[in-house]
């Protein structure tokens, strides 16, 4: 009996929080019948009243053709070799932020199980690159993963159907599908995101002890160093123990560029006029992350790099900031990015805006014929 | 013969790159009267056009009030000591970005001179937390310090009407006087601006070898972590190597939790099925970056964790988000913060909208009602 390739006729979602909501959402604006079970009979009600999906019995008995597992990491590959046993004509996929040691458990548990390898064939796990501070259903959100990354992870037992419909899965969401094996996959996230995290993370700890007048320094420098440190540390636990030898190896490596730094600071310190050698550290450093931080795409696949920026002060107050984004719009530009500057206690601000570079000169004397005050 | 106390008759502002520029800028607009000089004239020239203040020779020879040294921070020592000895009336503060190094140098110049001593109670540094990631004249704002910290830093020898021009300079420009010494100030820009731009710059630095599928699952948390990454090398080296001792300071406590994580993950990676005491540490380290996190003001001196956010599906074609922003401005809601959020290559994104958490609910509904997407 061979399984069916169609993947969405019946899709199933077992766990129905952020990521498990939020596809069903999708798939049910797409027109597709979704059957959502969770832990918490009360979860899965809730994310059923946000039009995520059916709880009914009569739903929950039907074949489903793919079962999105989106449960914490630490559960997901129990649950995944549960649902190949127990649905063998269904494609399975897991969702969680971390691959490799998922799909070495699931072959673990399998192993034990005599028809173990032809389940392995139609489990292929994947990673959507969407998410948000908050969590749970209720902050759930059709369009989640719009125009985001959805990592497909194939390995050497995966049928090349159960790929392509994970694939279609998420191509359905509005995501856009990338293939990577798990240890591609591991290696990228422990670099574009558990190892920021954990250094937003360090650099937040050290304000904890600071004087309150200190603190009172701070600028949007280190607000935007540190928006990601305000994360859960349940989750981020599970992720970081789920991936913890691809984060070690990034993070390996970023100690070791720290302690240069160090050396370089220390030598500085003993002797200011001369340190031979310790100021070409301290401007390599800096050097290296202006060509890293070059590398990350923006909007439409540009590279941040590549934008040009419009600066306007406006007044701080309501509908300001509206005005201006209007007459922007009105002119027929189209923001690739928006930055919002503030001023500490004081009416008044200022509004960065990225636009492609040959809009910035014809939108910066636009604006300031219209009134605006500019800077280029 | 004392000297003149009355701090803003004539300033004379010596460096016209950003912040000198910016600050001429500023008193220009107060009606006082500036004199500016550079090392290169055509710089001072410009900022001349742009309308930070005189350079006639006429301007340039009249005793001024008050000298504010705006140079890069490795020359700001020899530059103030120069100044304190030509104006023998003046009172003179540099504006770098490190203190206690520039305060010590100042010293050790003077101590040469006959009456150095006398010449060091003139002298008083501060530091305007303001800036951009763009340098030079052409890039000032008469604005750059509305509402923003200016600290100055009295010193042992200072006389109290010294520390008081420096004030008064500070608040006419629209700043927030705060006055520490110079090592608070040291250990405060340290642990709040020079740690973080090292953690970004590292972070980013990690990205440069990454395989070009890998850099493309970043997304808004690395681009908020890396943002600074872009600041200019040659400067920070000037910064990091000025405050060397107090950032090594930081950077060695931020190590010690480095290890620690780094151990946490080794243990993990080695047994991640028992590896005891090894997720209590990374939750530790991602639950004290909350607290630290908390702690950084936002607009209005609230902390950050203090707003509430409602976010708003738009589509991605001109004038939306300025639609959007008139609506909220209608409602007479005033916004704290604004995030815009992308969708990756898809003509839709979301703006989460930062207030005062009083607001959420009504904005939310109005919106609601007025046919936008709404996600509490």
């Amino acid at each position: 009996m061979s399984p069916r390739v169609t993947p969405l006729g019946l899709v199933r979602i077992v766990g129905t929080g952020l990521i498990g909501a939020s596809v069903g959402m999708a798939l049910r604006a797409a027109g597709i019948q979704v059957a959502l079970e969770d832990a918490s009979p009360t979860a899965a009600a809730l994310a059923c009243d946000l039009g995520a999906g059916h709880t009914q019995v009569r739903a929950l008995e039907l074949d489903p053709d793919i079962v999105v597992v989106a449960v914490p990491p630490d559960v997901a590959a129990r649950v995944v070799a549960a649902e190949l046993q127990r649905w063998p004509g269904a494609v399975v996929t897991d969702v969680a932020s971390v691959k490799g040691r998922i799909l070495d458990q699931v072959r673990d548990v399998l192993t034990n199980d005599p028809v173990g390898v032809g389940h392995l064939a139609r489990y292929v796990g994947s990673h959507p690159m969407a998410g948000r501070e908050r969590s749970g259903a209720v902050a759930a959100q059709p369009d989640l993963f719009e125009g985001r990354p959805w990592v497909v992870t194939p390995h050497e037992s995966s049928s090349p159907w159960a790929v392509a419909a994970v694939a279609a899965l998420a191509a359905h969401v509005g995501a856009a599908v990338v293939r990577m094996t798990a240890e591609e996959h591991d290696a990228a996230v422990a670099a574009v995101s558990h190892a920021p995290q954990v250094a937003a993370s360090l650099v937040a700890a050290r304000l904890r002890d600071l004087p309150t007048l200190a603190v009172g320094l701070s600028g949007q420098g280190l607000r935007d160093v540190t928006r990601i440190a305000e994360s859960d540390p349940a989750l981020w636990t599970q992720i970081l123990a789920g991936n913890a030898p691809a984060v070690a190896d990034v993070l390996r490596a970023l100690r070791n560029d720290l302690d240069d730094v160090i050396a370089a600071l220390a030598d500085l310190s003993a002797d200011p006029e001369v340190a031979p050698g310790a100021r070409a550290v301290l401007a390599r450093a800096v050097a290296e992350g202006q060509i890293g931080r070059a590398r990350i795409p923006g909007k439409h696949g540009m590279t941040l790099a590549s934008y040009g920026v419009v600066t306007v002060v406006v007044p701080d107050t309501p509908g300001q900031v509206g005005r201006l984004l209007t007459e922007v719009g009105d002119l027929g530009v189209n923001l690739e990015d928006l930055h919002f500057e503030h001023a500490v206690g004081r009416p008044i601000g200022s509004v960065e805006l990225m636009v492609v570079p040959a809009a910035v000169e014809p939108l910066r004397v636009a604006l300031a014929d219209l009134g605006w005050t500019v800077h280029a």
